[in-house]
């Protein structure tokens, strides 16, 4: 079989290309009873991160999440939940590549599943428990797979690997250099990988492990290696879940909006703030009234941030905080990641009360138990002053570890 | 060379093991200026921790830690801040192998240190960036070094290894099955690696990576493969560092000490929190006086708790926490890990104003930032009972993200 070379364009062609996640494995290196790919960080399982790293790329016409039959219900209401588009769940096999070549079957046998998929030129495999992928990889082995049939992703390796004899001792030990760890993704000319999947022996498909091996070893094709990223490390044991905690909330923290209304001496507290941490982080400020449906506020709260101080002098912030909540649950942003939002309260007025602040601290405590729920970490400050020069503040949070 | 079978004990003979940390390493693929092994996780360095996890074993009798020339003095002020016990620090050369070789020197030159360690039987080499490393795993390959000449941890490859041509093709896959990933400890008799650094050539030293591979080729020493557990992982990426502390933070979280004074209605606080927490995490509880110098307190603080709950019914807690901060610190017990210290005080008078209790707030606070830097977390919770059946509470929290 000769591989067919596709168009060479600057980015893969929309329509062209389908991804393959196989997540039908039992995560028995975690140590724990749910498999690996159904692990939550901050909530939400891998493998809605994984599907969601596909989902961003326009050019990926299709997904295929291939499950093992007890959790087609699980990945279903997964689907549902964090409102996946382009899925498709497949009924995997007992071992790796047998799940792969189900989700393959997808787009080339009617009887296969309910629906036959369009054939795509370049089908990616990737791990439903790599949920770094990034575009720029993505792209890269399937433009390498349009021209020489197949490619996958390689990192360097970290330890040394040895041959051991059958008897326990060292036989061998290979020069580090020379060698590569496999990675994901793999991209794949369709019909190179179905082909080879066709060929494959019975001892191909309950032990194997790689790709390219098949698409060289039936279609003599080799593939070509890409050098990916850290990013593309497989989650394979528990660290490597709290690995992915930090990553993502490492991400999530690196964007912030300061959100004030169009009062004067609030707004300068907002240029203050925006001043202070622009130099560490993305800050976005926006002066808003917002008893109004703010349009600018929409755009924001669809986007990326996932932050949101919001700056307030009113008596009683509870009320601006609830509208807050109310239009960040309509952009349903708080559904993939947990929003912070920080309420805080500037009480300039001269003659203040301890009992007041004390209640209001009482409210908004009260009113982030309830939001939590909501997947919104509300955190409240209420600063005092009680002069101009002297300040006093007082803060209450209720807080997320998880 | 023929190895020396040892005696076969039930563990290996004190001063007849010693070993040799390489934390010469630049940590490129960490992605920062500060090698991996001084990079640190809640607060101390990781060579600290993988330094400890060494001495807590009896029967090692000299760690060595060969480190690069211009970190020597970094090293040294490590040594000496955590108190490390049987710690010789080396220069070391430019590569790993190099660094290896100037440690084993310390036991055979009279002129390349200070002074001439005592040659031991057995040698263990063991990464820097390897924290994890239990007496169980050491134990293994010291016995089995002791009786083949060389012995190595290894462990399932997590990735398919493939071979790449020269002009960035796939080669070959290796079967997964067939291989292991070499990791650390291993562990020789000192006269094989030894001999077999002597004999080493220069490419070896440069290029090489392979301790096991050194023996082989040059004592004719195939080493014992021992399976070793997951912890035994490298820290190398900057995820590894989030995972380290995950794990570090997990280990401290397990454990837990309540401590009481010996009035009957806060002893049945204490008895109802731990009958809560006991199916959980280990709890010990204390009922003392804490004005009297109470052994049992000490015995605890030098123990390997690193959280406590003080629970009080005085007016002014401030004052008990103090003499507990005081106590902690005379143990030495926040020199190693971050103590959490959650202060709690019942105040059941019946005619409390709210003022009174936002100063004792306050002065928690303003206590709580100043042991901070003492490596203390202190925690403040209030409890205000109106009345028997009717409560409030408040809290505030000096909180450390790090």
């Amino acid at each position: 079989m000769e591989p067919s070379c596709g168009s060479r364009g600057p980015g893969p062609a929309a329509a062209a290309v389908a991804a393959v996640l196989p997540a039908g494995g039992s995560g028995e290196r975690l140590g724990g009873a749910t498999p690996k790919q159904f692990c939550t960080v901050q909530g939400r399982p891998l493998v809605s991160y994984t599907v969601g790293a596909m989902e961003r790329i326009s050019w990926i016409s299709h997904i295929i999440v291939v499950v093992s039959p007890e959790n087609i219900e699980k990945m279903n209401s997964i689907v549902e939940k964090y409102g996946h588009k382009r899925v498709t769940i497949v009924r995997g096999g007992v071992t790796r590549h047998r799940s792969i070549f189900n989700g393959l079957k997808v787009f080339a046998e009617n009887n296969f599943s309910n629906q036959l998929l369009q054939k795509p030129e370049v089908v990616i495999i990737h791990d439903a428990v790599r949920p770094f992928v990034e575009e720029d990889i993505l792209s890269k082995v399937v433009m390498a797979a349009k021209d020489h049939g197949a490619a996958g992703a390689i990192r360097p390796l970290v330890s040394t690997v040895i041959a051991s004899a059958a008897d326990g001792f060292l036989d061998h030990s290979l020069e580090r250099a020379r060698y590569r760890a496999s990675e994901m993704p793999q991209a794949f000319l369709f019909d190179i990988i179905y082909e080879a999947y066709q060929q494959c022996t019975d001892y191909d498909l309950d032990y194997g492990t790689e790709c390219l091996h098949l698409a060289l070893k039936y279609c003599k094709t080799n593939a070509k290696l890409v050098e990916g990223t850290a990013d593309l490390w497989k989650v394979t044991y528990k660290r490597d879940l709290y690995a992915a905690e930090s990553i993502i909330k490492g991400n999530l923290s690196q964007q912030v909006c300061i959100i004030t209304n169009v009062k004067e001496d609030v707004a300068q507290v907002n240029f203050l703030l925006h001043e202070s941490l622009k130099s560490r982080i993305k800050v976005e400020a926006v002066s808003v009234t917002l008893s109004k449906n703010d349009g600018q506020l929409q755009d924001i709260f669809s986007g990326q941030c996932y932050n949101f101080v919001c700056i307030s002098d009113k008596k009683y912030a509870v009320e601006e905080t609830q509208k807050l909540v109310d239009m960040l649950e309509k952009s349903n942003t708080p559904l993939l990641y947990p929003v912070v939002l920080i309420s805080v309260h500037l009480d300039v007025s001269e003659n203040t009360s301890c009992s007041i602040g004390m209640e209001e601290l009482t409210r908004i405590k009260k009113f982030a138990r309830e939001v939590k729920k909501k997947n919104i970490l509300l955190y409240g400050i209420l600063f005092q002053y009680k002069s101009a020069k002297e300040g006093q503040s007082q803060s209450t949070e209720e807080k997320d570890e998880s």
